[in-house]
């Protein structure tokens, strides 16, 4: 008993981190309530079987599995596999426990079904820097409605979220999976290429068009599709309107793609009046292999990576349920957006009604506990502390500790005096 | 992919059960703020020695076990044990890791830290009725303060959390471990054979006095000490005055304890006004070894077992730090709790706010999505829903679902008029 860290890659969280998590997740709440979102719950927990069944990608490699326990367990044979081994594991994120959540309790829940999920998931990833091993997600999803209504609503949801945490000066970019499935048939690839088309289509951003080219020649593919798909995203800039875009893109043969896009876009731009930029973005790709819709994803030119992602995912339920059953979802990184707000000092401000009442261990402990319960009615956040030797010291600490107000108990009866709290000028 | 089930013991949790569980944490937490109390967090996984070394003592048996990762996994050699396989496991409560905690991050916590947890723990328990292998834990302690300061604070905001929720009519019972000692001394056992003697008086409401008398018979001891202990607990009687009670008892040689004893008990009595009962049972035992000093427990005639339990363990951190802190801690039981309030009803009534906006798939849909903006701005929760051919069975549907007013897209720059849901009478 003498290991004082938490697990590798995970960690402890002291007060002020845990405050300024809850600020934040009550904003988020509070804005998606609004929207009509109501908090849903799943264990953290799911049989093994639904974390392993593919629709979680490269995740599924990173499951912390749970050994079976008891009877269950025989004594492992030579050569037995971790199959036999376990049974649990914990979730890696949470959309597929809320599509086996939605398959499995459908009769009981709203339809549609406007979710809300915060909460922990776990990967087993090798840490690194502002990576952990476990950490927050916070997901909306709407299940049970077709696009683009939903697409709209939890693209509005996710960035006044945003908005409401102070971020400004972000921009949302959507696209549509079919749209690049296509960009990648009217080039020339053949369907089982469209992955590795993808991946190295994600990484434009960081390797520019000749590292794509040069990707996608290194991994075998067609040298003619290559030169093809190239040609194209030359003649493509984010300065073109969606109507410039779209005439330069291979006709999907379905308008209706591009008209529900165009819904999304057009509706979001109006209710951003400014705030935020929406645009169309034909080479957005988003790494999950289960959407089948509308991708979509905010950044922001201050930030390096994604503020939050998402799309819609039409053929995940049906692998649980039996039928297809709508869905679509926005997942704001939870852990980036906290990560920044601690950067911009945006911790909220010592608790103005935060009061330490100071006391003798001498004195009548009973007449102390009414005064602190005076104080406590009268609005202030109370903490007894017994008073120090060195008192200016203790009130230096209290002030640093986020202590707004003191009070030393002044006998019985008497009504309590408070007094500011400053900490002084070489404690700061 | 085909379980649609959580794991064994487990629960999916819907809207309306998360609802009423954040209800009551927020109360909780309001009112534990208010005494100054901040929130923790630990990882869910704890390196399992910390989670075998002891100090859970039952709860050991019932720990979920991770599974090693990758090259750390040699395979399973025969006869390998489970401590070659695992390297994690998933707490079984929030107090053994509070008290890692506390010891791997005192020089960045605030003293005394007066700590709220409230989060989930997994037990491998056989599975029944409102039994569940994760729950809901939600505990306060003071670390680093001593008897009986830290004792009163935490009953009187326990207390007053359970009246915030509405329950009343509930009782604090109140004891110290040192005082079960001198009785069972006094009485002539054996320090060896204390435990069991507080096992079998721990049961006293339920097989009475003679039942205490053939459990500790029959587990082979001294038959003239179970007579001495028996003699004197039939003197006692719950309407005894503190007073009564404490002549009856061995004097410990320390009239401390009993002072503090009645420290806590007078501030407690004289804060409660009337509002609920507090009272010294010198029978109280409560489960776990780690108690040092004082232990309490909040009861209710009306339910079966108790609300809420703490204790005093300045021992628990010392075995991470290597010296002593005061610690004392008191959780509530949040699902009794959660069950209590549900079979009462206290489900939060429908929000009065709560507006469905419906249109059909053929109005202009970007200005569908600015009338649901203008009825948020004006304090509506709003969910947009397509009209269906059947009006009437999907505004009952919304009555149902906990919808209180409805509006028809009334067309582009048309005011929405807002109407009461009412479901039909036939469908209530």
């Amino acid at each position: 008993m003498s290991n004082l860290t938490p697990p590798r890659g995970m960690r402890d969280l002291l007060p002020k981190e845990v405050a300024l998590r809850d600020q934040a997740t009550s904003t988020i709440l509070e804005t998606y309530r609004k929207y009509g979102f109501v908090r849903v719950e799943t264990p953290a927990l799911e049989n093994i079987e639904n974390l392993t069944g593919g629709e979680g990608g490269e995740n599924e490699k990173l499951v912390f599995k749970v050994l079976k326990r008891g009877e269950k367990l025989s004594n492992p044979a030579p050569g037995s596999s971790e199959r036999d081994l376990v049974d649990l594991g914990l979730r890696f994120d949470l959309t597929v426990p809320l599509a086996r959540y939605y398959a499995g309790n459908f009769s009981a829940l709203p339809n549609p079904l406007k979710a809300i999920q915060i909460g922990p998931v776990w990967r087993a990833e090798r840490p690194q820097k502002g990576r952990y091993r476990q950490f927050t997600q916070c997901d909306i999803d709407i299940i049970g409605m077709e696009a683009p209504l939903a697409e709209a609503e939890l693209i509005l949801a996710t960035s006044d979220a945003l908005l409401a945490l102070g971020f400004s000066n972000f921009h949302v970019r959507i696209n549509d999976r079919r749209i690049l499935q296509s960009l990648a048939e009217s080039a020339g690839f053949e369907p089982a290429a469209f992955n590795s088309v993808f991946i190295a289509l994600d990484k434009i951003d960081k390797i520019g068009m000749e590292g794509v080219r040069n990707e996608l020649i290194a991994n075998g593919q067609n040298a003619d599709a290559v030169g093809k798909l190239l040609d194209l995203l030359s003649k493509m800039s984010t300065e073109q309107t969606f109507e410039q875009k779209r005439v330069l893109l291979p006709d999907h043969g379905d308008s209706a793609v591009y008209d529900a896009l165009q819904t999304v876009t057009d509706t979001v731009q109006a209710q951003a009046e400014g705030r935020f930029g929406m645009m169309f973005d034909p080479l957005l790709v988003r790494g999950m292999s289960y959407y089948t819709g509308q991708i979509f994803e905010i950044s922001s030119p201050e930030f390096p990576s994604s503020l939050a992602g998402g799309g819609r995912y039409d053929k995940m339920i049906g692998k649980f349920l039996g039928r297809d059953v709508p869905a679509c979802g926005f997942s704001i990184g939870f852990e980036r957006v906290i990560s920044i707000l601690e950067t911009k000092n945006l911790v909220p401000p010592a608790d103005r009604k935060k009061l330490a009442l100071l006391f003798e261990k001498t004195d009548p402990f009973l007449d102390v506990a009414a005064t602190a319960r005076k104080l406590r009615d009268e609005g202030h956040i109370v903490s007894l502390q017994v008073k120090r030797p060195k008192l200016r010291k203790q009130l230096d600490d209290l002030a640093l500790q986020g202590f707004s107000f003191f009070s030393i108990f002044g006998g019985t009866g008497a009504a309590p005096a408070v007094k500011a709290l400053e900490p002084s000028p070489d404690t700061k």
